[in-house]
């Protein structure tokens, strides 16, 4: 099982990516970009990484476009531009074009490698380690994919200057959610973050990093341990889920739904788990800080609700949680009555 | 890398799939079939396996529904249906059904078990060993695609019964190719046997397996060895890509284009590799009398050529050929240039 991934950090080792290219086989470089990280990011990359011959690849940007017809576009730009074996691919942006880009690259022709080039900070801390390629399915998040990691992985903080407040908001849930499931002390630090300052923020990169990188390594493909990131997720997954299918244009983005899913699921650890009220109080405090609220109407509840049961960690019809018994002390494959989660609704409008 | 496959034989492993998959944790069990398997060998299968609880899945038979759009269908009925992460996924069908099951299986939720029952003679002595899942892009044969082994495959002769003799011929050119790139008392052996007597036939598959399984165990990923595969395959994939291409009813099956592949490149080794003119004689003699003759238009041989500048095994767009010194002699990555592909044609009709 391969399952190790090289991150660099840092401008220099955007240089260093045309070296190695030039001493590897590689008979052709595509970029993949986006239609936000062409106009912000593609210039300052070329600029660094001194690339002089490459072929470029744009989808549009937005979790609406992360499906099988984004990645038939991409499979046939490459075929026509004669990209073979030895050709790689490099993913410049956020979660849904390394998502997508990694799953274009590892089907095209039965496997291309591919470097990952993360501009947001859900991606630097969230999709760069862990090796989950994929698309989604209609609304089902992350429905079709596999798991294989990129040759290398490369983390900039300067791309942070490029992102809309909301989306440093995104990332920064995730960086919360190690803090939560892994490490109390780091959750204090994090709590205490201005979100406006980019450079105190990045010192904070590398420690969620490391934590999420240590929790993959032990469980690559999810049998057990793995399933600790999860932690928010089974709601975060049905409450995005439902935003994309009705379209609504003023959507959650992912970091903004798993922070809900978290104070939702700490509840239900209050009444399932023995985790302390006040914790599940301090989790929901520090959320609202940072996130707007959302008021849901009953129907919503409900059709999230029953979002639930098309969960890919699901078990035999069965609604499957990560719960916390307190701060760093997650557990896992939790079933939950279906009462309990209207209740969860309330704490979190309350 | 997991690059072994295990293959069992006859019916009495059909019966013991059954009470394998009892003890392991599946959650559900989906067959996919096509319009043909499910006639022929559905209910022969059902009552074998002595399967109660199963989810059947149909697509269309032929090589042109072997696209994206034919795993979307299925990997909607696996979602509508409840499949999750334990599910497993049986192929009950030939190449494509094998090929395009696998793709399907390994990519929805990032990887479900599946298991091959190969039908036709091509899927046996091809498909069931060497791990490649894939579909094709547009006309491009096998373009997208991953590397994985089946849990099990099980080779049943029985399933022969069920096909056309054009079918029959289509496997035999396989197995005729691996005499020819391994064996040549083997190869000896194949040209006296009588097709239409499928006991006879069914003695010299297991030798096919294992000179393939042999070859791919020592380059699963195909970086060397393994290529010696693909010999009359350069030729072979574009003459199919050209016959799916113009949508003629009458097109070739797999083993029809690469029996002409191999007469082809049979007399380009002759101009390169110093292969002896009478063993490729004898080779166009013994094709010619199991495959019927296809006459080609110049503007058709044009068209052919102008495709294998789409091969997967191409490297910086020079076509690559496998060629033979002798027979059981290939070699490989040779480069040939355009004037020797028109006269392997005047070759092949004469």
């Amino acid at each position: 099982m391969k399952n190790k991934v090289k991150i660099s950090f840092g401008s220099t080792a955007l240089f260093d990516l045309s070296k190695k290219l030039l001493k590897r086989k590689t008979s052709s470089i595509f970029i993949l970009v986006d239609s936000n990280t062409k106009k912000l990011c593609l210039s300052d990359f070329i600029s660094q990484t001194k690339f002089t011959n490459y072929e470029l690849i744009e989808m549009h940007a937005g979790e609406e476009f992360k499906n099988i017809k984004t990645c038939e576009m991409i499979w046939h730009k490459l075929t026509e531009r004669g990209a073979d074996r030895n050709s790689i691919l490099i993913n410049l942006g956020g979660g849904v074009v390394c998502d997508l880009g990694g799953f274009v690259a590892c089907t095209f022709k039965r496997g291309i490698d591919f470097y990952n080039i993360p501009t947001t900070l859900l991606s630097m801390v969230d999709a760069s380690v862990g090796g989950k390629t994929g698309i989604d399915l209609g609304s089902l998040k992350n429905q079709i994919g596999i798991f294989k990691e990129p040759k290398e992985v490369i983390i900039d903080s300067n791309w942070l200057k490029t992102l809309q407040q909301e989306e440093i908001r995104s990332g920064f849930a995730e960086m919360l959610k190690h803090g939560l499931i892994a490490s109390a002390s780091y959750w204090d630090k994090l709590k205490k973050i201005n979100l406006l300052s980019i450079s105190n923020l990045s010192k904070h990169i590398l420690p969620s990093i490391n934590i999420k990188k240590r929790i993959v390594l032990k469980d690559y493909k999810e049998k057990n341990l793995r399933k600790i990131l999860n932690f928010g997720h089974t709601f975060g997954h049905a409450i995005e889920s439902y935003f994309l299918e009705t379209k609504d244009k003023n959507r959650l983005l992912h970091g903004e739904a798993i922070s809900i899913g978290m104070i939702l699921e700490a509840y239900i650890s209050t009444q399932v788990c023995g985790f302390p009220y006040d914790k599940a109080l301090d989790i929901k405090n520090t959320f609202n800080k940072y996130f707007p609220k959302v008021m849901f109407k009953s129907k919503e509840k409900h059709s999230i609700i029953s979002l639930l049961s098309h969960d890919k960690k699901n078990d035999r019809g069965k609604i499957n949680f990560v719960l916390l018994e307190d701060i760093s002390k997650p557990v896992i494959d939790i079933n939950v009555g279906k009462k309990l989660l209207d209740n969860a609704f309330d704490f979190y409008e309350s």
